[in-house]
């Protein structure tokens, strides 16, 4: 059959989007390789979706995924290989070479955070290493933290937490900080942070939660290290794009070009939702309200016919 | 003392404003009549808020309240009669002559549903009368339905209610439906509503639930009377936004203009969310996702001094 919609991603964005489908009944398929995502790895509990005080990623993605399991909609647990289209109908074909078909798409594959690839670093995932300072931030209040990359998210992310944290060190690859005039401004006024450039950070220690980490001074090769509570990994994201390339146009951060009223992208039809885009705010809610938005111009496309 | 931020509105797009505002260590003022507003009065159960399956309005916009006070903030029960900005402070008068300053606001007021003021509306609501169709359209599966009202929310609201609905009544007042031509071509393929122009609603009827309107044909002046199950009011809404006339600019529907992006309104750290703005989907997700990104605007204009 050729669905009305066929929704790429299993996070808040794509799962919102399907229920906004499914409650216009609209023929409508959910295709994910889980209901996991990023979410499902935070480190702290989400304070800042509205309803839940405090409840953990899995917990909060888990009522997520029950919420769409309780509206008709066909769910597809699979990888997307590829996505092409032929005159008006889009063919999304599945790493198990499942084939679906379906008249409307929206892209809501999420963003990975970009890992640092060290020793420690997935081990202390959830106990101290985060890729989230606006999320979790607060947790680390009167802590000494690491943020790891001086582009503009390591240094919004050390202006984020120089109320919170009693002390902050940044560290940065390259000679110099990458971020904004603007924002290195900021960054020059706030008292506790010290700016450590031309590292490369080596590991992530601690046995329980995280306790230090371990650089290399890259002009004097000498190790370093630094006890720290807190390690924010600010080194950019990687959008889950791969599969629909061609279709969709990218900016610098790889991220799908959207227009912000509609979720609209360059090929008609397909839709994005969520962190696999460049609306600037990765949160929870924001992404939500990106899918529900999604759903809806794309119910208004189907109308067309 | 001066506030870094005063947020007006208990509503989902307020509340959550406040949320992220706390979260970010700002001194924070919110300011409501209630935390009630339309959600409270919602005639069935949400059901696209994403994270509770079905949940009444009053039941979600409580736990948004508890939410809301478990953050560091201040919290003021009292009717905004004015704002005035000097120099670059806001001064808040409040009903109760009290005054509060901020140095920047967040308008977040929300807007009602323009009301009909027949008798029986108001007896009926949540009982058959509602003004949101994309919210309560699925309980009224299989049933006639009235929708009063032929601009785009109106025809909007019959596309929607298509294919859920047994039979569709569309009123209009005036000669002719004001919807966009896109809308009426879209009416026309409707094959399950009737269409009646040149009507005034009389009243709405029914014991328990709605079971009949009472609408006089205009040119003939006779009384007509209508089986409907439920009635959908769609002649526009009021956006509550009286004590902040000449510091932004609105559009034809007396909405906000805001910078979709920023949140920001023609005044420099005075922000919009939620229903009060031109944002074009009156949706709780959307309201909650508005707010948080009005609350980092502001705490990022606020970062500048």
């Amino acid at each position: 059959m050729t669905y009305d919609l066929i929704i790429i991603g299993g996070g808040p964005a794509g799962i919102t989007a399907g229920i906004y489908a499914a409650r216009q009944k609209i023929s409508t398929l959910l295709i994910t390789t889980d209901f996991e995502g990023q979410i499902a790895r935070k480190s702290v509990d989400v304070e800042n979706y509205p309803g839940f005080e405090a409840i953990s990623g899995m917990e909060l993605i888990q009522k997520f995924e029950k919420h769409l399991r309780k509206q008709k909609i066909d769910i597809q647990i699979v990888k997307v290989r590829e996505t092409k289209k032929m005159d008006s109908v889009f063919f999304i074909l599945a790493e198990n070479r499942n084939q679906f078909e379906g008249r409307a798409v929206i892209v809501a594959s999420g963003a990975d955070p970009r890992p640092l690839e060290v020793p420690g670093e997935k081990e202390l995932i959830g106990r101290g290493v985060s890729y989230c300072s606006v999320c979790d931030g607060p947790v680390f209040s009167d802590k000494t933290v690491a943020i790891i990359g001086g582009g503009n998210s390591g240094v919004e992310a050390a202006v984020f937490m120089k109320d919170i944290a009693k002390k902050i060190y940044l560290l940065e690859y390259g000679l110099e900080l990458t971020a904004d005039e603007d924002n290195q401004e900021k960054l020059k006024k706030i008292e506790n942070v010290e700016v450590v450039t031309n590292v490369a950070l080596q590991k992530i220690e601690g046995k329980k939660f995280v306790d230090s980490i371990v650089y290399k001074d890259r002009k004097t090769q000498k190790e370093k290290i630094l006890k720290v509570q807190g390690v924010f990994v600010e080194i950019g994201s990687i959008p889950a794009t791969g599969f629909v390339k061609g279709l969709v146009d990218f900016n610098k951060r790889d991220e799908i070009k959207i227009n912000p009223k509609t979720c609209e992208t360059k090929t008609p039809s397909l839709f994005a939702a969520g962190d696999v885009t460049n609306v600037p705010l990765k949160q929870i809610v924001v992404a939500a309200a990106e899918g529900a938005k999604a759903a809806l111009s794309a119910y208004k496309y189907l109308q067309k016919f």
